[in-house]
C-alpha cells in the first residue's frame, strides 16, 4: 500500500442510499480517502449502459451530517458515475474503484447484465484497479457483517499488489454466518444462462404487457467455477477481462476464406 | 444452409424505424424467414441493460402495408427484444439472430457499450448463432448500398457453417464506395478506450448538468486489430465471447494466497 493514503472511488448500482454501499464505504474509510459517486436511484440490470441522449445531474450530498468524506448523487447509470467521477470530480486518478456491495449475486453470466460489475469494468478500461462486490442475498435488509472482513482483505490485497492490465475482479460473497464461510476461491465464470419466463398481463385499457422473470440454468458442474465455490460456502473471485475477442477461434474463422 | 428456409430474428438498437434495420431486413428476406423484434425508440449505448423494474410492451406493427413478414415493436432494450422474441414470440429457436445495421461504429471497446452487440451476445448466451452489423457512419441518411453484399456474404457463411460455441460476430463496415472496400479481415478487438469530456451547462434554474462527450483513444497499432482493418478499408469481423474470465491471470491471483 502506498505511504500516502490511497484514493478510493466508491460506486454501486442499487443507488447511493442502499445499505450495501453504506457498508462498503465504511470498510473503505479504514483503508483510504473515499469519494462516493453513485446513482441517485436503483440501476440494477443496467449492464454497461451510458447516458447519450439525456443530460446528467451530479450533485454533492451529505446523507449523514457526521460524514467527513464527499459524496455525489448522479442521475445516470453506474458507468456514467465512474466516467463523471474520474473526469469531473476527482482531482487525480483514483488508486482503486470499488462497486457494490450489490444486494444480489453477480456470479456467472450475470456479470454481463450487472451494473455493479460494469462500473468496475469501466474503471478497468481507464486503467484503474477495480473490484465489484456482490452479496448472495437480494434483500435490502440482509446481514452483511459476516462478509466485511473478506471485502477488506481482498481490497487490501489489490491495493498492495495491483491488478494485471485489462483485468478487474468480480467478487461474490455467500449469505452465510461467519463460521460457515470457508474462505476465498479464485474461479472461472460458470457457463450458465437465463431461461426467460415472461409474466403476461393486461392493462386496464386492454393492452398486453410483460414482466421479465427468468430461471437461472447452470449445466456447468466444473469445480473451478464461481457457482461451485459459492454453493460450497466460499467467496468467489473471478478475474474479468474486457477484451472480448475470442482469440482461440480466429484461425477457424480465417479458414472460412470470407475475403 | 438447411433445406428448410432458416428462421432469422432481426433486431437493433437504433429503433425499429431506423434505415439500418430496414436495410438489414431486406437482405435477410433473401436468405430466410424473417421475424423482427426491435426497440420502439433509439437505445444506443444501452449495453447489456435489461428492464427489471418496469413492464414491457411488445406490439405487432406493420410499417409498410406491403410487408409480408411479422414485426414487433418493443418498449425495452435490445437485450429485452431478444429475450421476449425467443420466449414469447417465436414458435421455435431461430437459426440466426442479426442485429443492426447500426448507424455508427461498434469496433474496439465500443462492443461493451453497444446495444447492437449486446443483442447479439444475448442471442449467443441462448446458443443462437448471432451477428452484430455496424456501419462507420453515424448519420441516419448514410448510404449503406456498398456494404450490403458483405452483410449478405457473412450471414450466408454463418448460416452454412454455424459459429463456435460461446462466440458471436462483431462486424464493422467502412463508410466507403464499393470499389474502395478491400474485403474482409478477421480481427481482434483493438485495446482502445474513451477519454471522457463532460460538457457542463447550467439549467435555467441554476443547477449544473452535464452532457457526456468523449474522445476515442487508440494506442494499439496492431495490424491484427479491427481499428487497423477499418482504417485500411476492410470490413472487420471480431469473434466476441461472453465468458469474461481472464483465464490467463488465474495462476497469478492464486499466488496471492488470499484464503
Amino acid at each position: 500500500m502506498p505511504a500516502k493514503k490511497p484514493l478510493i472511488l466508491v460506486t454501486n448500482d442499487d443507488g447511493i442510499t442502499a445499505p450495501g454501499i453504506r457498508a462498503l464505504i465504511k470498510v473503505m474509510k479504514t483503508l483510504g480517502d473515499v469519494v462516493v459517486v453513485a446513482p441517485d436511484s436503483p440501476q440494477s440490470g443496467m449492464g454497461h449502459a451510458i447516458t447519450l441522449s439525456d443530460n446528467l445531474y451530479c450533485d454533492p450530498v451529505k446523507l449523514k451530517e457526521t460524514e467527513k468524506h464527499t459524496e455525489y448523487s448522479c442521475s445516470g447509470t453506474p458507468v456514467d458515475c465512474v466516467k463523471i467521477a474520474t473526469q469531473e470530480i476527482l482531482k487525480r486518478k483514483p488508486d482503486l474503484c470499488v462497486s457494490g456491495i450489490n444486494h444480489g449475486s453477480n456470479s456467472s453470466i450475470n456479470v454481463i447484465y450487472s451494473g455493479t460489475m460494469s462500473a468496475a469494468v469501466e474503471a478497468g478500461t481507464q486503467q484503474i484497479p477495480a473490484i465489484g462486490f456482490s452479496h448472495m442475498d437480494y434483500s435490502l435488509t440482509s446481514n452483511m457483517e459476516p462478509i466485511l472482513k473478506y471485502v477488506k482483505s481482498i481490497t487490501k490485497m489489490v491495493l498492495s499488489k495491483g491488478l494485471p492490465k485489462g483485468v478487474v475482479l468480480n467478487v461474490n460473497l455467500p449469505d452465510l454466518p461467519e463460521d460457515k464461510i470457508k474462505g476465498i476461491k479464485i474461479c472461472r465464470q460458470a457457463k450458465a444462462y437465463w431461461r426467460e419466463k415472461f409474466d403476461r398481463r393486461i392493462t386496464p385499457q386492454g393492452r398486453d404487457y410483460y414482466w421479465l422473470t427468468g430461471e437461472f440454468v447452470n449445466e456447468d458442474q466444473g469445480e473451478d467455477t464461481d457457482e461451485w465455490a459459492l454453493k460450497k460456502g466460499y467467496v468467489s473471485v473471478v478475474p474479468v477481462q474486457f477484451d472480448l475477442t475470442a482469440h482461440h477461434v480466429i484461425p477457424e474463422i480465417n479458414n472460412w476464406k470470407l475475403s
